[in-house]
């Protein structure tokens, strides 16, 4: 089971329009989409850097695991996504390696991808998100 | 000043080798290089990435920046890097945006490159790290 790309990084923010404003003010950094992500109750935006993205976070409401993120531990770094071509292999992969993970089948993502969240407890306690694509 | 290629996600580690020995386990990758890099105190490790890299800081004492992340913090997620062409004229654009920056000059970094580190407080509570490279 190999990730072939860094797929992106995440980062949540309180207010989507202020941070957007300053990723394009200070590294002329400008979002290809917008999109709200009900299953994960955020809005993210999907900004472009070479081959990855740098994805920004907001959460829709307070009682939400991003806004219960940002409320402990403020704005920040939040996961890292990897890309793989096989999800299904993926998690069977990981599954029989006895990580702790937060999906134990894909759900639906942004652009329609399907994700699964690997637990932070199973590895330095980083949030992981892998993210199938076609290479 | 773009930024054309976000260059590495680190993250900061107790443990290099058993952090190392996780990421082969669970994902299949395996390190690049490892490097002592005395001026920031650090152990790290570039796992290549598609066209980034992920990179697995250990602090070569307690009391240094990231042995005190790690006391604080705990393990995760530490920092972002953006590759820019020409480091200078990168520094010149934040400071002439009021931008909080650690290094106001460059400083080297591992792999021999010019690096300087922005500071969290500018934007998003994020700490970014520019790296100097030839795209």
């Amino acid at each position: 089971m190999l990730p072939y790309n860094l797929d992106h990084v995440a980062i949540a923010v309180a207010d989507l329009d202020d941070a957007l404003d300053g990723y394009a003010r200070l590294y002329g950094v400008t979002p290809l989409y917008r999109e709200v992500i009900e299953d994960q109750a955020v809005e993210e935006a999907m900004i472009p850097l070479g081959g990855s993205y740098l994805q920004l976070l907001r959460p829709l409401a307070p009682d939400t695991p991003v806004g219960r993120f940002l409320a402990a531990r403020g704005e920040g770094l939040h996961h890292v996504a990897f890309a793989v071509v096989d999800i299904e292999s993926a998690i069977t992969h990981l599954r029989d390696q006895g990580t702790h993970l937060v999906d134990e089948t894909p759900r639906l993502g942004g652009g329609g991808r399907r994700i699964a969240f690997v637990h932070p407890k199973a590895l330095a306690s980083t949030l992981v998100e892998l993210v199938e694509s076609p290479r």
